[in-house]
């Protein structure tokens, strides 16, 4: 089958490969549509940290997928859950499966979805509605990021939100957050060209530059940019929350004002990855027909074309939500 | 009556002024004891911000007296809260009266207890049983800051907690942590001549040097510096809670390393002040004799001697825990 | 001026009194539409635990008005806190101003709002936006009802929710929970002609007979009859929730099934009244445009055909939503 | 090897069984102490719904043992966790292993600790500390149910606390609600006897006939009797929380009055269980030195003197907290 597997820094290909056995317990899926997202890039440049990654890889771990049972690629439409929890250590029997103390993850440790067949334990194995779009489906993974950290901040109906950062994650947060129906969502984004997504996710204000209001009841920070972290430090309202969802990088820091801290009584919050739970909340959010993520999806390519998809990753240009390799159906 | 007054930066002095007259809803008090903070310091020297205090002022916001109707000060005793808060804005009304929209607080905006006499709003005024020694309650301020802080944090029995700063403030987290039961209590000092007060504090180990570990469920930051605050952030479990209630002074800053925040699912909280709720709550727990305080008093200085007492808050040297001025009784 | 005075069981007429006088601190405000309920009907027939009225009594506890400075009625158009809480008591320091040690509210212990002018605290005063239905504006108070009760209950996104009961509080209810984004809401309701009424609020299934599930996350019981209680206790799914709002009448009881309640690891929540936050919240979220209550104002009646109107109230046919008494404007 | 044997309503004996295997995943305990509980009374009686247990069934789920490796009974001393949820439902990774839709628990499900040995899934192993007692070990399923309850109702220090009921889980719920420092702890007994236990946990008051006073700010109910949970119903203040901990028998019923839960904004919590995230809690606490339940174990028989054991539990005189079989070491 085929594979797009990285072999060290900048050794990145489509080979053929052995198809994966499905243990028991297992089974084997077929991906449809498989995200590529700012951490491949990572991957593939060797940027990451190698603790997080096991070589030679297949990457990607945001996909929608059908079972393949027997021979036929004709089975029910799948998500798999990318974080593979032990299940027995403290934090995932408490249902803190993100913090799991045995790391391993499809596209990073194991083998991920940019390729032609993944086998996959049952458990992490959820099915989606007809009603549901494969172009939302795709984005199960990223969105489950999302929700666990907004709902880690106990968001409530009528607060006023700002979203720093206006990539996947940031629409994906302005999306999310319309849940609990705030008074208001601005978004403080980089690119002027993605104000058009920005409106399809109902953001009420799309900015470019920082407002000198300070007062927002949630802040999340989906840019992971030194400077964007210090502008989502400095924009809560007394009292207010700041979720950190954005990476910047290892070891790079934004200064910290202790007294604007204490003196306004915020809370900041880092949130890693997601849950089961928050993944089963999502599928369930989009089974009921309550969520829909389509719109995000703005450039397509077939997995032939891995090169072109991951210009498009690297250099944005136009309005860019998440770009996707097509497989199979 | 007497009172020490600040009128300027290094302006202090005791002087005779006329005596406060109580409005109708208000009650005179007779303090007794006055203890004093690094706050009282600031404010004579100027460094603190202006917009916080109202020059000349009477100084003390940290105090117990007894009620002093008609002629005598024969009264029951009592603790009056420092933060009048408004009672009508959004966040007085939600319970959240460390937040109010308008900022009043004895010792601060209006004369405090470092004098003969105070008046004091009547729905400020707590009473204090017999058991409770004057100790304690001149320790109520600090202990609602405190208090209001740690449960915040939403602290559970077993978890293991690391208070750094050993002044009154970290010794009053290392007791009131103990409210629930923690597994163990670490504190990291700045002064080997703590330790004996950290011992009454019932800390388990005490420690001059930051450990290796990174395990605490709870950590509070007591010692407001820079570098406190950083060794606060290096030392949670993932998902565990920081709480800053030091401060550093305006515009300190301490490096924040945004993907450890991230990757550890770590959540930091500025906590100001205390809420009438806090307040109320300290003195509950004195009354019901399940907290004593009396312990942290370590240096007691009669009125006229507010020279002696303001130099040994701001030279320490042996244990110190808090320095108070005596007054009556 | 005109106002609706009951004076004991049965007797209500619309009489000419003195115009109220406002207090420093207070204002007086014209009444505009004033909802009516069935506590209303209570009061007149002396059903109502007589501690909780004072005779005669001006009813109306469900209103919007203009603020009438000087001569005119051309002020601000605002709607007031029916609930006068005392500010320092235990309960209203810590927000829980529906707790208050000392019950006082208007149409129960003061004039209310079925008259020519009303004078009100002006801490109680909050004001509309011009994008706000004076429909939407008579509802605050029982919107704040089921918004602290809904609250309480810590909704989540994608929950399933059961209203019993299909009268105003129920259609309320159902309004609200959908700003928490449920997967489905159901109404158990008791007449079919309410069912357009429960089309408008969205509700997603209306049935007269309960159903053979129990699969709910949350239940809201705001029938107010034992049968509707016993109904609500039954449906929630393991770990659910029910919250009750409905009063069923002093002495009235439903057997609680111990065991069920354990095994079930059900939480029931009784809600009693609003926060003052709770109807800040809802003056927010009208004000921001994000829910409007239009619709559930069915029958307006003008101030002198206040006999029609209690019948209306009291002999419900067709489908009725809240009843309203025009006065002015 | 030995096992104490149900075969049916009635039907129990001390028989000879063939030894266990462990599975892979598994290993093999040797008991050393097994408490009894009211449950293994309806277990042999045949009181107990039948879906609940699989004869014919070993009995007991409160133990103490050691791990057999090889020949000898020399290892670790351990307890294992009762309920064996499926890790993989809902309830399961949400950390809700006590709502596992798929029931299994030793002593009712698979066979239980009354045996010579007992083969239990490596995942469900906890390891004691030498500091802690056989007593106190024997004691952990039960102080796990009641760990679970109390902190589902968020306990804070300084509350309030009446406990109904003076058998074991009463005691344990008086024991463990200390770890939150509640001002006073109140029990309502049945029988005087149990004064001398109510005061070796601490309790404050012990009270044979419910009070008049409806103050406490949380009631846990361990009586398991319709009376009890009346009495429960009726003591909480405005705001406060009754947890439901006592079965009373299928179909059992208490009245609920309405108005008053609603009027006294009340919270009833059934609480069933423990989850794996309580468990770990109990032994975290016995580890760390912080709770000892040994004083809890009034009445100890050798496994052989089993008949004598259920008598002493079925007909209760004198003090009487947990009755154990000691069955090696």
């Amino acid at each position: 089958m085929r594979a797009l597997v990285v072999r060290g820094p900048g050794l990145v290909a489509l080979e053929e490969v052995a198809e994966p056995v499905a243990d028991p317990g297992s089974v084997l899926v077929r991906p449809g549509m498989v995200g590529l997202c700012g951490t491949d890039l990572e991957i593939i440049d060797g940027r990451i940290d190698p603790a997080y990654v096991r070589l030679p890889l297949v990457i990607g771990h945001e996909w929608i997928g059908t079972v393949a049972h027997t021979q036929q690629a004709s089975g029910a439409r799948v998500v798999v859950e990318g974080i593979v929890p032990c299940r027995h250590c403290r934090a995932c029997v408490a249902g803190d499966t993100n913090r799991c103390h045995t790391y391993d993850e499809f596209g990073f440790i194991r083998a991920g979805a940019a390729a032609d067949l993944v086998a996959a334990p049952e458990f992490l194995v959820h099915h989606l509605s007809e009603t549901v779009s494969d172009e939302s489906g795709v984005l199960v993974e990223p969105a489950s990021v999302v929700l666990r950290a907004v709902q880690r901040a106990a968001p409530r109906p009528g607060m006023k939100v700002l979203i720093v950062g206006d990539g996947t994650v940031g629409l994906l947060a302005a999306t999310l957050v319309r849940l609990w129906s705030p008074a208001c969502v601005t978004m403080l984004g980089a690119r002027p060209q993605q104000q058009a997504l920005a409106e399809a996710a109902n953001v009420d204000q799309f900015r470019l530059q920082q407002e000198n209001t300070t007062g927002y009841d949630l802040v999340v920070e989906a840019a992971g940019t030194s400077a964007a972290v210090g502008a989502a430090l400095a924009s809560p309202t007394r009292g207010g929350t700041v979720v950190l969802l954005g990476l910047a990088g290892s070891g790079v820091s934004t200064p910290l004002l202790v007294d604007d801290l204490v003196n306004s009584d915020v809370t900041v919050m880092g949130s890693f990855s997601y849950t089961a739970t928050a993944w089963a909340g999502v599928v369930e959010l989009l089974n009921s027909g309550r969520l829909d993520l389509s719109f995000l999806v703005t450039h397509r390519y077939p997995l032939a074309d891995w090169r072109e998809a991951l210009q498009t990753l690297g250099t944005p240009s136009g309005a860019r939500g998440k770009v996707v390799l097509t497989i199979a159906r």
